[in-house]
């Protein structure tokens, strides 16, 4: 073996004494910091309902929802164990709570939402007012709002809890508060927010009660799957992604939340979906039906067949094709907006 | 009687000697180019619908809708005779439409409103889509977008147009051109506009189709008195308007047209509102229901009892008070979003 | 001859019966209210200085700037006499401020721009701060802005005054108030707004002073040549509008004012332009040097030979080619604003 | 001891269940991920320029500018060595170029900025136009823009990198490309884009040359600082501030680039600051004077004095105060803008 090159050894030099100085050469890591292409540490995964809701029931016995504030089950993309993230900047979990059970009242800078997966009869109350849950709603708990939640249900009720809790943590804003009282009061009849900004139509005096979140906190399961309906008897059937609405913030015209988008779509009976990639990794929660979805990355390659219930995560810049023989209706989050507002947003459709 | 003061002849003189020039002094008229407040040349007014009706019915005998292009009778504001406006920068008119007519194709700059205000069964088309036109549904013909209709009822058909007909020619900005064929090819189910952006959803991929007008062109009265009625159940009365929504753009949450903004309210039985002034002057039509309005404008005042289907106009800084003892709906139009524009709405609430 | 046809009697009596009711037949007007393209009632014009200065100074002796309040002979265009208007929407006028007078302060909706055409030594004073006017530079007195002028130069002083009054009148929308004091008290050094704003940075806390309008209320004419100058070296020479800047909000990158456009311009010497027309009629100051304009619209055309201190007017949906054997700098303001914010701006360039 | 609880084991038992599942209970690590306030794991830190120049230079030996790339010695945060992050977010870095090297054009996602800390008579060239490098001035070399650099100066010339590595990297969205050519060819002469934007003006006709981030991508020292010192003769000095500026983009009065602010402050002789604090972790080089930074972060407490050259880092929710005897100027950058987008960023002034 040789000797070292003695620019090497000038160099090697040169790092040990400059380190105590909190300085590094940028040369020796450049590559890695300013990729070619996106070279996410996600990978993607895919958990059965079958698989989780055991747990889910045996955490409904091992804790209360009171004692653990939230009852929910963290799902850790594989490859960032310990991170409590579904995706670098995302996190996914499901909740369970039981007949009689109440989640104290608390709020936080995160942004929060949740899509009904089993069971109706719990509710949401949000800034004074409540919501009933039922499979397939979408309800949103605004970044630094009052919210808690119960159930009067018979049954268990689940859903999926989507945050921006690794964004809020990466750029060290979270803050929080627990409430005073155990659930706060409520103030308005439910369904008050739908009818003030549901319809198309707004009241002519008002502030918007969640800055820059929707007013609507609760998106129904009825309408979306409607409107879904509708367009595909209405409109062409796009070839990477079926029938794709995005839900909207009705005082802007933009997405939901500033920090998370949120997705329904529904693949037609047959549909063989073409190769796309982007740069939001998204996690989706199967609503209804059945399908597949084939997911490739540099040599990895994936499929996972999936059922009502079952979530899975897409990296970002992975190219995923998504077909279903009987139909299928699939509800799904990324954080686009932040892409977007950063003007880093990317995607890619493959003919 | 004395001779003019010596100043006096010589501005009279300069006066003289710099007309032919194109110049004139404008210390002559300041206080009337700059006045301390809005002086509008137009006077409230109201138009019963049963000494209208008449003279629609004999219009549709005098002349075919065809031959008519639109068979309007324009409501003109009585001080502004001739000028074919309602306002200073609106238009107005009710519009016929017979059994089996069809009003031919063509597009303008001018932005249109249809409020159906009689009969069903009749359509307007837009850009390839057909809405079928019931009693206190608001359509939109937006800016420079081909339109025709038709009827296919077994009546007569009438709505209030509105238009920003004397606005575009203020502004020198009017085109105009005539469809090659007597009415558009249809090219979309009815429906899809409204499957496509009126559920708080819309498609992920979609230009927007008319630029800065709604992509719903119609809002059917039936989701609209919904959100009245629950917004009735669930918020305060506000003691000036009642219960009164304004229609949205779902992409930008602004108003359905660039240059007129839509409402729709509700008084309950037994309002009594307080008086108000805006500097945009409102059309309003009747939906259902009775009442009165009380117009006050320096030392004139005005009290118009109206009841289904009539129309009248407040103008620019009238002070209103709407009452109504058994409860109604109305709809109105006004040019709020030009007065926004330019950074000159006021409005004043009187306690 | 004969006798009118049946149908046309059956109309007219229709047309009499119901013209007490304020209606009247659409289908009579509408070609003239929908017309295929604008038809303004405008007319090109042109004001030479030389003729014009000598009625402004007879003006400073038939009275005084105190009298007048605002001592300014209005430009009016020949086809709209007696309306105090340029174009349609727009005021323009020339003002004399004589030595050691003082103009009282007041404030209004209107917005106003001067632009400065002899004389140096006078100031504007809005909103707590003097700005010395010198030829060439332009200022804003912001809608509903306090401003007051006055002259501590030894001979005459003049600018053009361009104004939204016809707009703000045909909105109903103006309100006006005259200062207590006969000038307003001076609380911030002259150029704090431009050290403010100025220079591409903005203080870290501040509210807009201005609203929608620029903070900035003068633009002074060594900073605007420059950047001419720099950009004529810099950048290609546009074949219709040679070098053509526009003053923007610096909070905004918008127009300066929400009512109106301003541009300044630089035609260089040789410069042949090709033909031109915009919706928005254009008022032009000659800063610098001379040229000429050709104007057509339908069988009339003109032809302007301008120099400095010449103004000229461009009526909406006229072409104009503008030409320069020595070179020329050319101020100009529009409506384009209003026509962008309702959708019906238009342009064409010739080929 | 005694033996755990049973519910103790009955959990551990069920962590142990569901870990090969990717699932983790959300209970056991809630109040860390939804925190009181933020917990940042940077720490405040100073790098004294005369500490770091030597070995700025011993790079200068040690490596060619073009062996590797970009020349630069990592400013690495204390407690994040290893991750070439000066925040959690931002990554900052000082680069070396010697007199007639040249470093490879090249274009990547991350958006970066040069503020020039010694040496005169080095250059930026993007998008093919060069600006020639003086300390004080602030350079932006925009996301996917071609970019590099050379040196016709006599000696070395230093300046500060800012970038968004580690927010590109967090949301898996980095992108590069390297050049063909060893630089990239001038299409434009120097101050092309000045000239265009710099001057309240713009061209009338014109796309935004780099998106979201200011067609301005030189801002010279000479006009920030004379803006400075004008505003120090015209308004008041903020308490906790000094006198302080943000950059902007002239095309929309926001932030330079997307995810980048950056700000020019004054505190003049004498100046004892009040204690402020901020979500936004920033950033600080000195460009001239002397003086104090404390900062305060529950227990920990740190105070450094700071020269010319010197750079340090504030960070997340750390209470700052500075002071300065004999007056200094200070560039600092952060990434407020994303704070702003997330809707997440606070602020709080202590009085």
């Amino acid at each position: 073996m040789n000797a070292p090159h003695p620019a090497t050894l000038l160099r090697q030099q040169l790092y040990r004494d400059m380190a105590p100085h909190h300085l590094t050469p940028l040369w020796e890591v450049l590559h890695a910091l300013v990729p070619p292409q996106p070279g996410t540490p996600c990978v993607p995964a895919l958990w059965k309902y079958e698989d989780v809701r055991p747990f889910l029931m045996r955490a409904g016995e091992a804790i209360t929802a009171e004692e653990a504030v939230r009852r929910v089950l963290i799902l850790e993309n594989p490859s960032l164990r310990g991170q409590s993230a579904v995706t670098q900047s995302l996190y996914a979990g499901l909740q369970l709570i039981l007949p009689r059970e109440v989640a104290p009242s608390h709020r936080h800078t995160q942004s929060a939402l949740r899509f009904i997966v089993e069971g109706s009869g719990a509710y949401t109350a949000v800034d004074g007012e409540r919501t009933t849950m039922r499979p397939g709603d979408f309800i949103i708990t605004p970044s630094w709002t009052w919210h808690d939640h119960g159930s009067e249900a018979d049954g268990p009720v689940v859903w999926l809890d989507g945050l921006d809790i690794p964004m809020v943590r990466f750029f060290d804003a979270g803050f929080a508060e627990n409430g005073a009282a155990r659930s706060q009061d409520v103030s308005r009849p439910e369904g008050t927010s739908l009818a003030r900004y549901g319809h198309n139509m707004v009241p002519v005096r008002h502030e918007p009660p969640f800055g820059a979140t929707s007013p609507i906190f609760s998106y129904p399961y009825d309408r979306s799957r409607e409107a879904l309906e509708q367009l595909e008897r209405h409109a062409p059937v796009d070839a990477w992604d079926g029938v794709k609405l995005r839900y909207v913030n009705p005082l802007t015209g933009g997405w939901p939340m500033p920090t998370i988008a949120t997705f329904m779509q529904r693949l037609p009976a047959g549909f063989h979906g073409k190769g796309f990639r982007q740069t939001d990794g998204a996690v989706y929660s199967v609503v209804e039906g059945e399908g597949e979805v084939a997911i490739e990355h540099g040599d990895n390659s994936y499929a996972f067949r999936f059922g009502p219930r079952d979530h899975f995560v897409i990296p970002s810049w992975h190219t995923a094709r998504l077909t279903s023989a009987r139909g299928c209706v699939l509800f799904s989050f990324s954080d686009r907006p932040v892409h977007q507002a950063l003007g880093i947003h990317r995607e890619e459709r493959l003919s």
